[in-house]
């Protein structure tokens, strides 16, 4: 019987066209299948907790895969795989878990953090880290646009169209939190689960509010509305960080 | 009259080849020559504070240069540069000088930061940007490490030979202060000057001390006798932070 184990990873987002495998094989499930052919010599399957777009990075996405025996311990796996990886992805730790388990459909929720540099001047060691915002942003109406977002809402209008209209778009955000630390601005969100580009379209629509642009109160509108018209703003890729999952 | 500009700048030496000018033009010092001949449209020379290897990060390196008018405002030479600037180079500030200062000869002193990543798994976002030390490291003895180098010592035997035997090797070091956070180990050099490779010199010595691998009475002894004989370890280049310079 094969056995399975959950992977906890972390990579660099600016160096990968994202997670999801693809032809040309820059993916980090491809460089993770890549590895796994490497060590048992056959083709496996990574299942990934959920996609991330290119730029986007990951302090602790999960995945798990079917290994056909139990050769390595878990602890070996990780040292196994992380030396048959780029310096850019790391598995953090490896745990074999029961055949119950699903890297995505077992998950209760997840956390984001979301960096933005908000200083005239980006410094070259935040390149490809955080969005640079130039102009004066208001840290407190970013903290009210948040709050808004905290419930269980229709947030249709905070998600990309993928051509799947029967999709449920019902979510529930835990919290929103804000952090500042100089020119360094911190976003927590935390949820049972993200539609695709929502933490990045909701991100857009709080920092357009903390920017004067547009009011908060447009945000409950939209969310009460579930519609998508209107002009939607999505933060860019390089800010946006995995941060955790729960099982 | 030819006006001197001074200007601070911030590069991630990870994908320079160092500071200084070579033939194959992907250092820090061509990427701003060609974006001041950008601009002006002549070939100008920048002078700086002093070179840094290739993986060597600046926070604040300086340099001067000689423009041959006063066309723009210094806060203007500032956003013009980063303008023409790859984003993994930044111009922090410029200002107007005096003919008598001179970005190299001027300084008074710098400051430098090491970091070391003292874990077994190198997170993908520090991957070029710290010493990856895996085994358990302790900190007390590098700080005791440290503190030896304080005061006014001959260098000769933290340098590495350029083939200049005339150098003068005697340099006085301010402070060497180790702080700890989680597996982040960060080391803040200060001194009135330093030798070719001599912070690398010193953070292997201090490091080799913190592995068990050396007594730290040999970095005194090292200091005493002047001489670079006996195995020497020098800290890999992208842990190293230009991190000021004082005028």
């Amino acid at each position: 019987m094969s056995q399975r184990l959950k992977l906890v990873i972390a990579y660099d987002g600016a160096v990968f066209a994202g997670w999801q495998s693809q032809t040309h094989r820059n993916t980090v499930q491809d460089k993770l299948e890549q590895a796994f052919q490497k060590i048992i010599g056959a083709r496996i399957r990574v299942h990934g907790a959920g996609r991330t777009d290119a730029g986007v990075h990951a302090l602790a996405q999960c995945a798990h895969v079917d290994l056909p025996e139990r050769r390595l311990s878990a602890e070996r796996w990780t040292g196994a795989l992380n030396a048959s990886l780029p310096a850019t992805i790391r598995v953090l730790r490896c745990q074999f878990v029961s055949q119950n388990f699903h890297a995505r459909f077992s998950a209760k929720g997840k956390v984001y953090h979301y960096r933005i540099w908000a200083a005239p001047i980006l410094p070259p060691l935040e390149f490809s880290r955080a969005w640079h915002i130039s102009p004066p942003l208001d840290v407190d109406l970013l903290e009210e646009a948040g709050e808004r977002f905290v419930g269980t809402h229709d947030f249709a209008a905070f998600a990309a169209n993928r051509g799947k209209k029967e999709e449920k778009t019902v979510r529930t955000i835990w919290s929103v939190q804000v952090r500042r630390n100089g020119p360094r601005v911190t976003i927590e969100v935390a949820g049972d689960g993200f539609l695709y580009k929502m933490v990045r379209l909701m991100i857009g629509a709080m920092t357009r509010a903390a920017l004067g642009k547009m009011n908060p109160a447009e945000i409950t509108s939209r969310l009460k509305s579930g519609r998508a018209d209107g002009v939607r703003f999505v933060a860019p890729a390089e800010g946006l960080y995995l941060a955790k999952i729960w099982y």
